[in-house]
């Protein structure tokens, strides 16, 4: 009756998914992405968790070139809204990145919150309402990870004016979009986050970051292993 | 240079564990995690996608049974209120669910998210201010599938008064309490999600929830290749 354990080369698909996996902008083909693919990614979202099995996500799947296009454009004006938000070598290096495939993916998939949906009837959501926002992001990493084992590369793009975004793709209301993503295959994933390759940023030592029974108490000893946690 | 395709078998243990993954809160066994899975599990939540790599996560690692013994009080009194909300048979079915075990699972993880850190250096967060929370729910997912992947359970409690929790682990003002998690071996992995088994609410068709180029755009034959996405 039990699932059997994990073997070895089980256990290591799962981290190589989690630590091989990508932020694409750059490295998209034009390569479809075929039906059966796109079928068991958004399988793997709909397996997501989610509070009181509330199930609160809906996926659009955009490949018109028309659509795209101007989400392409809102993309590209809330882009040069941020970039002005930086100053000197900072904003030229902000300048100098692509952040965002959006026409260069075949697909776009735009992923959504419905925050007055039924179903699951309201458990576990009185003390944090935005539980279901939370739901529905567990539904993107489950894709983004499904899609890492497929060969192919997601790239999660905020930069949006989120209210056009809606009005363009028609979503009503009372839905609030989560995640835009592009997805297709790719030339290579780098070994790297790219904001880690090109210096915008470096990795946190995991050891600060984690606390022994309150806030704050760190474990010299206890948090050495953790240093050496790299799979 | 570039990584080779994931074999058959890795593929299989990145869907094994998204499709086999529980919200475990019945199952949990007293045997202790030993540290060098918790590194293993910390660190794949440490390799999460974040917003302009902003990495905004802290992670509370919580064996002290007097703190936890004041969280299950907290979810206890949060929990009394929850079912006060239901009536009839609906609430008979609440109040004889079994909704947290944060006493029997050996350790429970509370994950935050820091509002103001500035690593990564806002990129990416003007449009969408909720970026850096979802970051932390991928790291929250990561963990939860890595965890599968090591026989771990995890179980999501969001039943809890979350200013009263801030204060009892001594959590500055400034983060917010993204997850609160009960982690631990169990006795078996159901094999369909408690809420489905006991009929509180059904898996929804996922080809309801696919819309194509715009919202509201169903497309009969594509969504039937969805309906037989399970793998």
């Amino acid at each position: 009756m039990n699932a059997p354990p994990f073997s070895e080369e089980e256990k290591r698909g799962v981290y190589r998914a989690i630590y091989e996996r990508r932020d694409i902008r750059s490295q998209f083909l034009p390569k479809p992405i075929p039906p059966a693919v796109l079928a068991r990614i958004l399988d793997a979202a709909h397996h997501a968790p989610s509070v009181g099995f509330m199930q609160p996500w809906d996926f659009i799947v955009i490949e018109d070139t028309r659509i795209r296009r101007a989400i392409h454009e809102n993309f590209e004006r809330a882009n040069q809204r941020a970039s002005d938000l930086y100053k000197g070598a900072r904003r030229d290096s902000y300048d100098r990145m692509k952040l965002a495939g959006i026409l260069d993916a075949p697909m776009n998939l735009c992923i959504t919150c419905d925050r007055e949906r039924n179903t699951g009837h309201g458990l576990g959501r009185q003390t944090d309402p935005a539980t279901d926002l939370y739901s529905t992001v567990c539904a993107v990493q489950n894709l983004w990870l499904a899609a890492r084992a497929e060969a192919l590369g997601v790239g999660w793009v905020s930069i949006l004016d989120l209210a056009e975004l809606k009005t363009l793709l028609e979503i009503p209301d009372r839905h609030t979009v989560v995640a835009y993503l592009c997805v297709g295959y790719v030339s290579e994933f780098r070994p790297a986050p790219e904001l880690e390759e090109n210096g915008w940023e470096r990795r946190q030592s995991l050891s600060a970051l984690v606390h022994f029974d309150r806030w704050g108490a760190h474990d010299e000893q206890r948090s050495m292993g953790l240093a050496t946690g790299d799979v």
